[in-house]
């Protein structure tokens, strides 16, 4: 094995381009192995192979700074970055991260996970290595999907304005998770068949004057394999960025030449690589969106899985009978169609369903203009990425009072996707903007009872729920609750446990049969149901919530106890003030003391231990 | 006058030319002699005069809808759409607002205040036209200044590729607040300059076919006048944008026309329009960054006055000295160089300021890079701003815990902006971010104590600071406070109040020399001072703060009391569960009830009524 050689990135300067295309192999079965194993980003990490050895093999590493937008792409980077023995931990409590992290390595340029950020944290660094006198060089490879975020273009604008030195790698599989959208892609995808060179005596400028004798070397071997277009008449131009491309992103020999060329230059370049998300593995080259994501596999006989049942499909099958009752509902995804459960609904309402692309502020603005002239917008977004849009939900949406739904999946912790992920803020910052209210079902009928009254409410609701299994609602049912009211799931004569969202599950694990306990599905934090809670300040109260502690449903509660003067004791149980990092749902729960064991300890601390735990 | 003849827009369709020219004037008058009185933003008005005329005699709104970004240029709108009587009341308590406002009128078609968010909003009203079968135009006027905002960016990325009919209005004056940044810009004075008709021929397709002849009328008058260029290789055609200009912003008679015919076009098109800000005011237009935003002046003899020395100059000043101490020191500003108080900053260290433009997220997360690599970067904020970048100062800073510092400006009520600015929700959605530190400074000094030992901690830190005056600290002078410590100002034996920042001010006012009534200076927030805390738990206790009562500084000391297990009697006063309008800020406050008559009845809730009211 070529691998066992590897220990460094300087180790790659040595290996021959036959040894190298050994590697690239040898690496593709490794991730395909792990992932199969673990789960994980299989078709992006198999796309980028070549093109993180390549830059392995021209830049170097940790001098030189590559930061991998989205970081999720980065497998082959930590395989030949000293973390080939701990790669089977991938995604693994304890493991090794799903995402590039500064924390996990000095050959880790940035913390990523959401998309969009390498450019300005390349500006950042570039800015600081000239101001330090400092000289390294600093690449920042971004995928077409993340370039269409907002932060990434504004980013482009300023980096065209400072002309400073980096290397832009445009890593293009025209793919987001789910396809891509957008004018710019369909323009990348113009640049990728117009094959030929263009205007290049146009040009004249310090491109041609330092590397033309090579560029036109690479585009006599271009018009065979390579694909070179030297193309000054496109929106890079305007940005006033230097664009080379677009070359072939799996031609290692090409790519070493073409890097080891522009690392000579000045000022800021972009090179556009195509590549082939899930290339060289079958299955995932032809369904990128299953593969880009999937969990554990068999490797020998890959087959889509069935994750069971989940709430993002509960949402999805909510919604797709809702609009066909409800013409001005309308669901809006930033491209997460698949994680959202939006298939069916996309293919039963393509009218009214729009995927924005990675741009969570444009999702939810595009929302409010929707709502102000007549529709019924549902915002579906992860509550991580909810946080991209915090203006948004404020400035365009709740300060007119819109009806806009949104609808946030995968709140609380996330598992395996770790800290850059779990949805653990959302309530802290969500119920202090006016005129927003906040609910978390315990079903998913009770998700579709809220869905449903929330569309009739003519102001902004958030639904949250986790990422989770849940039982799967019958078609054409939709129960009635009663808004803003909690429900007594269980009575207690000593202690109520006030649950919200995905917690009551551990709540009433953890009351057991215990005729002390008591047990409420607290399931609406704003407004919060005083009446019930006046009533239960009778008794001890144990809040649990799967957010953080600080700010969350269980500080609600005691700002309400307090406005009514009431003194119940109380304890609050939610995540400490500590990022959490990846791990099972589980584990992670247990470590935060949300789940029925760290409540059965609360309930110990407040004097009510199990009987057979007092005995 | 004209103007008593125009009570709506559709008024406007009986006038000649000449009698729209001397409405222009009229209009002009009008908003100079008002701002003149209320304070306000005249130069953007100012220049946008003719182009809001034209749109409203071409255009039939409230059908048409006509959507001003950011809404502060829309002074003349507001004029011609049934407003000229309560002009004179504009920004004032009860008056209208300062930004175009759904809830104030039918033809405002957007509630703005911050920019780039009309693109998202036009394309979900465009579809929700098409969907329910309706049809109306959709006009969006931005600014070049807020067009480089990411969203607004990423917004044209999606309407390039949705092709619905839709008018966007590029309003090209070359600045945002401060002077524009950004590579874009660069490129839209490229295009004013090439001042000729190119590649007529290859454009080929609906825009010539449809209005050929009256363009190359336009092209004729251009030469002298409207300097029209038809330009199909830029930015915007990558975008799948039909792009028209640059125009003449101040020919009415050309406007128009050319909006006349773009009415008649399917899809999306770009009519670039240039006009001078401050236009028709010689002032203004000779400094159009003093006379953006002006407070009130004499309109005969306009001359800048000083407003006082604020919270916003006492951080330049100080963060200026610190950067000839601590070369490492870098203070980025999404373009506010002015308001945050930078303008001796920028000048003396050029080198270590950065404007990024209006991209609050791009501010944030270049930070984040500059602290990788070495660097004490300062992002100066506004409060309200900052929403706009909460998901960057958590995933990019705060996770890896990197020393990035937010001065964060106009925190609490900020008068006469209104909803949209007042930055009340800072507090909550940052104090639930693990390892980010939340403090306040009393004064200048305090400020300056707090900014030096910020720079030191090696992590995150949030100062707050809010939009009033402040004494001038001396300079040179660095006291020290002990980090996480609050500051007993005045004891008391049954009460204290806990003051979080600027109602410090308030409380001492409201204890007078009450021997009862303590007053602490609760300077941190995060880490909260428990020790001291638990001490103070023996007495009533009285929270204030400038912010929303809900997930606040009150919030914050409830769950600490309740984790120890106090239960003092406490009283929380901050903003209540809704939107403020603007205002005076003395008299918001009041409103609120946290000023010092807010907290004496607080205090007379708590049974301790002022010696001379017992009576």
């Amino acid at each position: 094995m070529v691998l066992d050689r590897v220990n460094s990135p300087e180790d790659l300067k040595q290996l021959s381009l036959e040894e190298l295309q050994a590697l690239a192999e040898e690496i593709r079965s490794e991730i395909i192995r792990v992932t199969a194993q673990n789960g994980g980003h299989l078709a992006s990490s198999l796309g980028a192979v070549e093109l993180i050895l390549a830059l392995h093999r021209v830049f170097h590493s940790p001098k030189d700074r590559i930061l991998f937008d989205v970081g999720h792409q980065a497998y082959a980077h930590k395989l030949v970055t000293g973390r080939k023995d701990r790669f089977h931990t991938l995604r693994q409590e304890g493991g090794i991260s799903g995402f590039t992290k500064v924390s996990e390595s000095e050959h880790d340029a940035i913390t990523a996970g959401h998309a969009s950020t390498s450019l300005a944290q390349a500006l950042g660094m570039a800015l600081a290595r000239d101001l330090l006198g400092e000289d390294y060089h600093v690449v920042a490879v971004i995928g077409d999907g993340a370039l269409t975020g907002g932060m990434a273009l504004a980013a482009l604008n300023k980096i065209g304005e400072l002309q400073k030195r980096m290397l832009i790698i445009l890593n293009d599989n025209e793919m987001s998770i789910s396809e891509n959208v957008g004018a710019l892609n369909k323009y990348f995808k113009e640049l990728q068949i117009r094959k030929w060179v263009q205007d290049m005596e146009k040009l004249g400028r310090s491109v041609l004057e330092r590397i033309s004798p090579q560029l036109f070397g690479l585009v006599d071997r271009a018009k065979e394999a390579a694909k070179l277009i030297l193309h000054q008449e496109n929106p890079f131009y305007a940005w006033g960025l230097r664009y080379i491309g677009p070359v072939d992103g799996h031609d290692l020999k090409g790519l070493m030449h073409i890097l080891e060329h522009l690392k000579a230059l000045e000022g800021p370049t972009l090179l556009h690589v195509v590549t082939k998300k899930g290339k060289g593995y079958k299955v995932a080259e032809a369904d990128p969106i299953y593969w880009h994501g999937p969990p554990g596999f068999d490797p020998k006989k890959p087959e889509k899985v069935s994750k069971g049942y989940s709430w993002s499909q509960a949402f999805g099958d909510a919604v797709t009978e809702l609009a066909h009752r409800e013409p001005r509902l309308f669901v809006i995804t930033p491209a997460m169609r698949e994680g959202s459960g939006l298939v069916r609904y996309s293919l039963e309402h393509p009218e009214r369903y729009l995927d924005v692309g990675i741009c969570e502020d444009v999702a939810v603005t595009t929302a409010a203009g929707l709502a102000l002239r007549g529709m019924k917008p549902i915002v579906a977004i992860y509550s991580t990425f909810l946080q991209r849009a915090y203006d948004q939900v404020i400035h365009d949406v709740a300060i007119e009072n819109l009806p806009v739904v949104f609808a946030i999946d995968r709140a609380g912790i996330v598992g395996a996707d770790g800290a850059t992920h779990h949805g653990v803020f959302d309530i802290a910052y969500l119920r202090t903007v006016p005129n927003l209210q906040i609910a978390a079902p315990k079903d998913a009928l009770e998700l579709r009872a809220m869905l449903q009254k929330a569309l009739e409410l003519g102001g902004p609701v958030a639904i949250r729920y986790p990422r989770d299994n849940v039982e799967r609602a019958p078609e054409g049912v939709w129960p009635e609750i009663p808004w803003g009211k909690w429900e007594v799931v269980k009575e207690g004569t000593e202690v109520y446990i006030l649950a919200f969202g995905k917690t009551l599950r551990y709540a009433l694990e953890a009351a057991g049969d215990d005729p002390r306990v008591g047990v409420v599905n607290a399931r609406f934090l704003k407004p919060l149901d005083r009446e019930m809670l006046r009533e239960l300040a009778r008794y001890k109260l144990l809040t649990v919530e799967d957010h953080q502690r600080m700010g969350g449903f269980g500080s609600a509660v005691l700002e309400a106890l307090n406005e009514m003067g009431l003194k119940p004791e109380v304890k609050v149980l939610g995540l400490p003030d500590r990022f959490f990092e990846h791990g099972t749902i589980p584990s992670l729960h247990r470590q935060a003391g949300i789940d029925a064991e760290g409540i059965r300890k609360a309930l110990a601390e407040m004097g009510l231990a199990l009987v057979h735990e007092r005995a």
